[in-house]
């Protein structure tokens, strides 16, 4: 298997190799091949080469099997001419990944350091089906001396292939589907929710789908998150609440995604971002960037045992105590990924 | 005084009748006059008259010395060709209403009604300014066979006059000022952030502001909600933030809110909506509604000791437990108000 890999600003670079010893350390077990090939991207792609996506790394995540990411951006680019989070948006669009898959499971042992109490969170599991490819991240932008201006712009096609992806999720969990919009506010939102009714109607009928305003969805996801099993909604809403929610596990270092397009390659990156202020000090927490991989596994090469092997590994690593400090251990990032993959073995 | 009431749709009613019982007690005991004149809006305008704003009331309200607002929409008016939301969006236009303040003080008394751990949000005392005016939600939408979309504008004066207001509240407050949008991606969002950073530097030096992006922020909401004194934000950034954090104290049911202009009337209404399921029922809370009534005679009266004896009889009888189902209490909005009006005497 051929993979990209693009470590990124900040932790970034720490948390993609530990992806990559796991990954190695299961190539072993089952008999696969992992060649990884590292690519620039966001900062440290200005920083190299004057620009946040290079044709270069373009054209190999395109040709390439899977794309595993670390993380883009920080303060460092904060006045740059070019962001290093153009080359994420551009990646994302160049590769056509629509659907943004966030799954959130809350664990039995870590569940004591969410910010919620242990009742309101203990069993948690959902997964944000974020459309990931259009909205106001990529719609026109104007600037004037004395305003500026951001559309969001949506087409009915981009809204059905998303849907389906997150109802199709729902036949293979517990169901239910819950379509997010501000559909008393935005047009967009109006048309989301009618091309959402209608997939549901013609082609899931057999899945529930409910409707949430973002705003009651907030306030919602803190007081009930046991209430969801699939959440789909657009890319700043969903950008927003998947951040919100990440929090709930413990640590929102824990937490993978994995983004998808209709074929072709998908990309896989921990939700938490550059972490500038403990980027280079061996104290980021791999599990978000190794619980990626696995989803690779799973979604990209459809290798399910090892995929599983990996998701058990880690959760007895946690059941066990051997964490970073976000979680209040005491290991280092090294060290902590050694023991996922001493797991494994 | 000349005061409008707006009770609008579902649980709307219940509640403006708390707040004018609340407000007659205290003309009474302070020697004010208060005349309540009331007129239609939201769903309740469009059954009587066909449209979710009518001039009559649009006037009425300009001519007034303050507004007070129930709550609009419900399911009934879902396919409907005039929605009720947009009769409220109309009056915080028409009426200029530009700052939108909605207070948090989490009481210990009910502390442990939250879904967060007590540790974390015992002692939360922030205070969130929503731009109400501008933003995606009075932008150009358009609507095609295949595509849907939304424009978000902001216009430098348009910030520069929500954030003096915002730094000004700070100057009575904690001296902090949170300033929030999506920068790395928006167009509006780094206009915001120029514009916030230059009247911070010319203006206000001695406040101290810090920026967040609207994803880190909310989960920083729920991680840290102590750390924040003033949320300054655009108006849906502002819709979904302070839903959010509604919970935080217990029940939505709680807060109050105030619009306020440049210089005329202001608006003031809960933060809960119109909760069609329990509307007539007597169950409402009436305290969000009662709280905004206080801040009405706070902002638009100069009546702070009236204010203060409103809020302090709130506070007494939620310490007293005389509270309403949603606070797990055995009261309805009648006799929760009359317990308000008692505490006053
Ligand atoms: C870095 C930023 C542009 C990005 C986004 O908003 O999509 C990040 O927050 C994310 O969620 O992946
Ligand atoms: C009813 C709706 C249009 C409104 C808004 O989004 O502003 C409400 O959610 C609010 O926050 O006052």
């Amino acid at each position: 298997f051929n993979i990209v890999v693009l470590p990124g600003d900040g932790v970034g670079p720490e948390v993609a190799l530990a992806a990559q010893r796991v990954l190695t350390c299961i190539g072993d077990i089952y008999g696969h091949r992992f060649d990884f090939t590292e690519h620039l991207i966001g900062g440290a792609a200005i920083d190299a080469v004057g620009e946040s996506l290079p044709e270069e790394t373009k054209a190999a995540c395109i040709a390439s099997d899977a794309v595993l990411l670390g993380a883009v951006g920080g303060p460092k680019w904060d006045g740059a001419p070019v962001r290093p989070e153009q080359g994420l948006l551009a990646i994302r669009k160049a590769m056509g990944l629509y659907a943004n898959l966030r799954p959130l499971q809350v664990s039995p042992v870590l569940a004591h350091r969410s910010p919620l109490k242990k009742e309101i969170v203990e069993g948690v599991d959902l997964i944000v089906f974020r459309e990931l490819t259009s909205g106001v991240y990529f719609g026109e932008r104007t600037r004037t001396e004395t305003s500026a201006s951001d559309l969001c712009v949506y087409t009915v096609e981009e809204i059905e292939r998303v849907a389906r992806a997150a109802f199709q999720a729902a036949e293979q969990r517990r169901g239910k589907v819950t379509s997010v919009d501000k559909a008393n506010v935005m047009e967009t939102s109006r048309l989301w929710r009618e091309v959402v009714t209608r997939i549901h109607a013609e082609e899931y009928p057999q899945i529930t789908l409910e409707h949430a305003l973002v705003d009651s969805m907030a306030m919602h996801l803190i007081r009930k998150p046991r209430d969801y099993d699939v959440i789909l909604t657009e890319n700043m809403f969903g950008d927003i609440l998947s951040d919100e929610i990440s929090v709930l596990g413990g640590s929102i270092g824990l937490l993978p995604s994995a983004s998808l397009g209709a074929n072709g390659p998908g990309l896989f990156e921990p939700i938490h971002g550059s972490a500038p202020d403990i980027a280079g000090q061996d104290l980021a927490n791999p599990v978000g960037m190794v619980l990626s991989a696995a989803m690779m596994l799973r979604h990209s090469f459809q290798l399910e045992d090892e995929a599983d092997s990996i998701e058990a590994a880690v959760a007895a690593v946690l059941a066990s105590g051997a964490v970073t400090a976000d979680l209040g251990g005491a290991l280092g990032t090294v060290s902590a990924t050694r023991a996922i993959v001493d797991a494994i073995r």
